[in-house]
């Protein structure tokens, strides 16, 4: 499915250097995308294919980032060289992501408009870029057959979930995510047909502790030309437990974790949040629908509206699992929240949607760290147990419910 | 071979809650190593394998920690939830790896001497332990067949390197060094021995900013009861390698490195430095011996020798990627070394020792997070080239060579 709900607008614009944007309104008059509101990108920006200069001043075609196949592990690594190639950074207090100031003839940010709903552009500095007229054929490397290099030929978005630069997403109404999950599965529809393209990654990364510097509320979406490790690794064991038992190894999970309950966090009629049964961050949480769904887009209009509020609820209770501070301002709970979606090709029918929401946080003020163990080795250690962190989430989820539904009440009040 | 150099005695001991020591000592009188010099640990603590008490108060067989299959993606992952229950946390201010200071009856740290020169001991609160009479067998989870659950009967050791805390391992001497490579070479062989073990994994990770809170100067070894996830990838691709040339995948990795030469950072009669192809990390530098050989256990004479001065370049050389300060200090690099050995059963023809040196550092001050894309997907994504990196590297290895240079000369005076 996927056409868009009656309620938003897309609008698509180009940037100028020639990059895509698309509005998606949720609100009359649809402001962003209506075209008296709307401003060109009158930037003096490069295109973003002209060519680079070299070491020695002379201009090179561009050829936007390569990937080279780790021998050692199987797995493809970008090496986005290309993006030290930066020219024009914003200054350190600007915010990229801000709507345009009312009356300015134009924005200095990466957005044209003085207002929008929610906004899809492409990253200004791609780690994955397919370029034109660049062949995305693999060769090999030095001479070597066994070095492997290709060009990194996918895509990569930014959304901007709120004009607002105050705000976290989980302070949005739900009609707003509602807007948000809209434009998540037309972009998953969208980026899924392109050439190449194996898989794609909504995702948002919160917090300054993971590295985050720009707090306007944003996530970003990443199109793979190759399948991920971790899709790799979940669609081999998903092969392994379909040739063992005939069934879908998620949706048996799935059920598992139904059966069981010790470690379900919130349930809705279409949508179930619980802690795997084998955890591996201090806090982390999978949501999956209770149909088989392989992506975003494939979710109905029912899962769309019940996953709005479903995901705020969740946000909520990362936001209250650690204690809140002595005047009771809750902790700002850094998160890394991903959803996994089949693959667009081979092995689309053995996964399953699901998102992953976790964090390095152990309490406040203190990270795991992925060291020696876990870097270089994979081998994850936990120091608590899933038990314990459903334990706490379901202590915290009542409030976090409450918090939502007080979030919609004043959304109705002053729509 | 490993039996160890007749420049170091090893002599064992055990703790007041029955973990084992060792010292390793290089120097007459073989101090720490001798009966006159040597404490008793009269802490009182408690035996590790002591029962334990239950939330209501009650006594509970102590029963180890525990690793849970995590089906998803075919990862064991030990839950080491024991570790909460820590009874004797050293003050903050303390150092546990501090030798007993003079005259004192006893020490209050972690190692019953007035002084050494490497001394190994178990962890106190270890991600891995054995605990007598607890079977090593797996077990369904809640009833369900595709959730196991396992002991995480593996161990896990302490290395100290150095008495003097002020230290950082690049600037112990050679001959030190040399001590050190024997201690680990004679851990890897004894652990291996153990049942169920299946791979020991030597590694130090340096730093604050990777959350090593300790600053003396140590590193850790793991003895897993499985083969971790990066071995499990190498092993895999190893196979494949042989199936389709018959050859092995590291040696012939090493040998395509030798042939271009463009990632060659350092060269010894014995051991080769280089950037491996698909670099992931900011600065990383894999170290492999010329000669096929398993594990550290297995190197000879020439090589450990060679490795004590080799391995303290490698180290100068991460000390010096990074500008120095305006004052001519060095960048304190953070890093993660981790031997990569064989496994101690099956596949161990397949795979090759190397070390793997990596930083998470681009620049001072700044860090390269795993966000999203990495620790979501497991999909790295470089911001530089292996070339780069092996630039930088070469330019810097002349002075990393003399740096070492100049602590042999001062060690032989002082000896």
């Amino acid at each position: 499915m996927s056409t868009l709900s009656p309620n938003v607008r897309k609008t698509g614009t180009t940037l100028a250097d020639g990059r895509d944007l698309f509005y998606f309104d949720d609100s009359e008059p649809y402001l962003s995308g209506s075209q008296t509101r709307r401003l060109d990108d009158p930037r003096p920006l490069t295109d973003r294919y002209a060519p680079v200069p070299d070491e020695t001043g002379v201009n090179q075609p561009m050829t936007g980032p390569t990937m080279r196949y780790d021998v050692l592990t199987g797995e493809w690594i970008p090496h986005a060289a290309h993006r030290m190639n930066r020219t024009f950074l914003p200054p350190a207090d600007a915010n990229p992501l801000a709507p345009a100031k009312p009356g300015a003839a134009y924005s200095d940010g990466e957005i044209p408009a003085e207002d929008y709903d929610v906004v899809v552009f492409e990253n200004r500095f791609p780690s994955l870029m397919r370029v034109p007229g660049v062949e995305d054929v693999e060769t090999a490397f030095e001479g070597e057959d066994m070095w492997r290099i290709r060009p990194a030929a996918g895509r990569c978005e930014v959304i901007c979930f709120s004009p607002d630069h105050t705000k976290s997403l989980r302070e949005v109404t739900p009609r707003r995510m509602r807007t948000i999950i809209e434009a998540w599965a037309d972009r998953t529809e969208e980026l899924s047909q392109l050439s190449g393209i194996e898989q794609v990654f909504c995702f948002e990364n919160r917090g300054q502790e993971i590295g985050v510097t720009l707090h306007h509320p944003h996530g970003q979406i990443y199109a793979y030309p190759y399948l991920t490790p971790r899709t790799t690794q979940m669609l081999q064991q998903a092969r392994a437990h379909r040739a063992a038992t005939g069934r879908n190894l998620l949706r048996d999970v799935l059920e598992a974790e139904l059966r069981s309950g010790r470690r379900i966090v919130l349930e809705g009629e279409h949508w179930v949040a619980y802690v795997p049964m084998a955890a591996r961050w201090p806090l982390e949480i999978h949501v999956a629908p209770r149909r088989d769904v392989a992506d975003l887009a494939e979710l109905n209009e029912a899962e769309r509206d019940e996953l709005a509020t479903f995901y705020l609820q969740i946000l909520n209770m990362m936001e209250r699992f650690f204690p809140a501070q002595p005047d009771g301002t809750l902790t700002k709970t850094p998160y890394i929240a991903g959803w996994h979606q089949a693959p667009t090709g081979e092995g689309r029918e053995d996964l399953r949607l699901h998102l992953q929401i976790f964090s390095f946080l152990r309490s406040p003020g203190k990270l795991k760290y992925l060291a020696g163990s876990e870097s270089g080795m994979g081998a994850w250690i936990s120091d608590t147990t899933p038990e314990k962190i459903a334990d706490r989430l379901k202590d915290i989820a009542p409030e976090a419910v409450a918090a939502v539904a007080a979030s919609t009440d004043n959304n109705e009040v002053t729509a």
